[in-house]
This record gives C-alpha cells, structure tokens and sequence, in this order.
C-alpha cells in the first residue's frame, strides 16, 4: 500500500500551494495558542471555540456563557475576561466551561484551513506531541503540518515541533518536502535542549518583556496535556 | 555605530513583509540561476539580462544580438538558443557577448525585489560566496537574503546559501530572524558535506532526472566564479 503523504507549511501565506482539501492539517502555534488549547482541553474544558476576531469573541461567549479569552501585545484585550497563557486554565477553573479564545496567528490560521476544505483540522504542541502523533499514524490520510508562524513570518518553535511530529511518525508517510527535512534536522539538533534554545528566538524576546518565562517553558515540555483537540460543529473538542 | 539589518526571505511571497526599499536583495537561486550568472560573468559576458517571459528573450536577445537562454523542465525553450546549466558558459564561448536569460525561480524575484524599489540588487550562489559575502560586510546596508524558492515554496538549497553567507558576516549585522538563525544552523550542520546532502533536496530529484548531478555539484561548490552581479540599468554587470 502506499503512504500517506505529509507535508510541512512554513507560513500560512503559502497554504494555497498545498492540497489542503485532502488533508488532515495539525494548526501548530506554539507560543501559545494550540498549547493553551491542548492545556484547557486537558483539564477538563467541555471545549475550546476560535474565533478570529475580539467582537465575535465577546458575542459568542456571550451566547454560550462562556470564558473569553485573548491577548494583544501580551496584555488581555478590553472587554474579555482572560489572557492566552495555559497557566490560566487548572482544572478547578475550566472543567465543565466552554472557552472562547481569539489570537493572532493559530486562530487564524486554523480558519484558513477550514475555509480551504482541510478534511480534518486537529491542534498540535508539545504539551500534546503524543496524542498528535499517536493520531496521524494510525489516520493513514496525507498530513499538513501547518506552521501558524508570526503575521506570516517563520518561526522557529512551531517548526521545531513540527520536526517532533516528523521524528516520531517519518516511516509511516512519503516525505518528499524541505521544509519536513528542515524542520527535523532542526528538531534533531535542539530537541534535547529546549529550554536554553527557545531563548534564543525572536518570540522569546517578544514574550519574555511581559514575564511570559515559565509559561514559553510549558510551552515547549512534551505530553503534559496530552490530549488530541480535534475541530467538529465549531469547536476544538478532546478527540 | 548601529549594525544594520540582516533577514532571510524564505519565499518569494513573504518579500512584502519586509523593508525592501531601505535593503541590498540577494536574489538567490542556486539551482541554477545565480550559479549560471556568476558563471557567465566571471567568464567575460558582457552582461546578464534577466528577464521574466520567453517571449521578451526572444524579443530582447534579437534586439541585442545576444545568446539567448532558458529552460523549462530541463529543455531548452523551443525559440531559444540555450539552456541554463552553467557549464554551457565557458570563456571561449561567452566572453565579451551579452545573455539574456529567463528561469522559472530567480529571474521572477529578481524582478519582484526591483518593483518594491530595492535600493540595490545582487545575486549570489557558493560559486561568488565571497564576492558576495565582502560586499555586504563592505556596503554597510541592511541586507535581505532572499532565496527564489521553488514555485513560492521553500528549498533548502537557496537557504543553505544564504547560513553560508551568515556564517561568514554576522559579526557585522543585528539579526533577530529566526529565518537567519535556522539558515546559518543547517550551513553549520550540512555545509562540509554538501555533495552528499544536496542528493536527498526535493529540487536534486527534480533536475537529476535529466542528468544534471555534475551541474549541481558545480553549483554548491564555493568561489569558483567569484564575481559580484551588480543590477545596473536593466542587466546583471560585473561590480
């Protein structure tokens, strides 16, 4: 038989020269979007609603009594009720709650996705590696490993997860793509070394001015929230 | 006194993300575009016109009575005279006449980098690594490193090109730009060993159907055509 195949986007300013629509897509935002999504999910959130913009975020979370959530230049956005980090979301908080979240990349890349007829959209980051990974092998359709990125620039923390994924799955897909060879030799050289790494990016230096540190620490620890985020009827809910 | 800026455009259609207008582009188009023009300068063309149709080749080349050359799938254009292999650029053959040149990749963002109003436009490839690396060390400018890609997605080759230039003038630039970083650490990783790494690149599978491996060892192997390509009043000159 023969494999899937799998792909990695690096910006989702070239997801139109993918096959989206006979594809799973893994929206990858690292820091800290689908890490704040698999933590909520994890602990109990009944589930997680993106939406793209800060109005339909109150709106809708006023429809469903729900918790709103959303940052902009690390401070929570006026007239939602909390900010994007994962540590926000223990259990005691968000078990049982509907969270509605809007943030500046994964949001909206995970859109674009489904506006392009993706075939299944899930959410990827390390605090999920496994259940992400576990999922792709065992779905045996093509993968789009989609990089959220920063307003479309490359980054590195999604694509280094986005080399995890390869690392654990490569043998099970046809890999035929730079950007997947890339990634996993990134992946490979500093995958050990995480947490030293990531202070060397560009959104570290964004983050940690607003004290982000152990949060983009979280952010990169694999399988602390190990659950699979799968979108069906509007929202992200635990696969 | 404050360094100037170094970025690494990853495909062409990230160029308007950046600061075009206050920036040397280095349109980078390794396989074989830049490696080709290098060639032919370093030989004794009188200059490259880069061009973006086939038509306008035939058009300018006969207004010129130039050679004029291009490819398309690893055949020469019907209407044309040559192809794009550097190899077919030796002294005896192109010194003192004029090419013009069209390819799918480099011409394209070459063209694109002069629209958004660069304020100077290079081309580099490992044959004038050097030429290249001095004058961005010697010119004081922001720089943008701007790999041609393939079809707007990323290759590998292009970026590999553009570590390799990293690695030798970072001293003398601010780069926050995971673009950069990621760059210089596949050079660092693949760069002594690029004979062997450029057979597992999905653009070598490509072009090694038609027979080209010589052609792409020539064009990964550093300063053997070490001229600067200047753009100056519509062609590619020796600077």
């Amino acid at each position: 038989m023969q494999k899937p195949v799998l792909h990695t986007l690096l910006s989702p300013r070239l997801l139109d020269l993918y096959d989206v629509d006979n594809s799973i897509v893994v929206i990858i935002d690292v820091f800290r979007a689908t890490s704040t999504i698999a933590t909520a999910l994890y602990n109990g959130a009944e589930k997680v609603v993106p939406v793209a913009g800060v109005e339909d975020c109150i709106a809708i979370g006023k429809k469903l009594e729900a918790v709103t959530a959303g940052e902009r230049d690390g401070k929570i956005i006026k007239g939602l009720q909390h900010g994007n980090s994962p540590a926000e979301y223990f259990r005691e908080f968000i078990e049982g709650k509907t969270l509605v979240l809007t943030t500046t990349n994964g949001t909206r890349l995970l859109h674009m996705a489904l506006d392009k007829g993706a075939s299944e959209v899930v959410t990827g980051s390390f605090p999920n590696l496994s259940a992400v990974s576990e999922h792709l092998i065992a779905s045996k359709k093509n993968v789009i490993l989609g990089c959220s990125a920063w307003k479309d620039r490359f980054n590195l923390e999604d694509t280094l997860f986005a080399g995890a994924v390869i690392s654990r799955i490569k043998e099970h897909f046809t890999i035929h793509c730079d950007s997947s060879l890339m990634a996993e030799d990134m992946y490979n050289l500093h995958g050990n070394n995480m947490y030293a790494f990531i202070r060397k990016l560009t959104h570290w230096h964004r983050l940690s001015a607003f004290g982000l540190e152990k949060d983009l620490e979280y952010c990169v620890t694999p399988n602390v929230a190990n659950v699979l985020p799968v979108y069906k009827d509007g929202a992200l809910v635990a696969g």
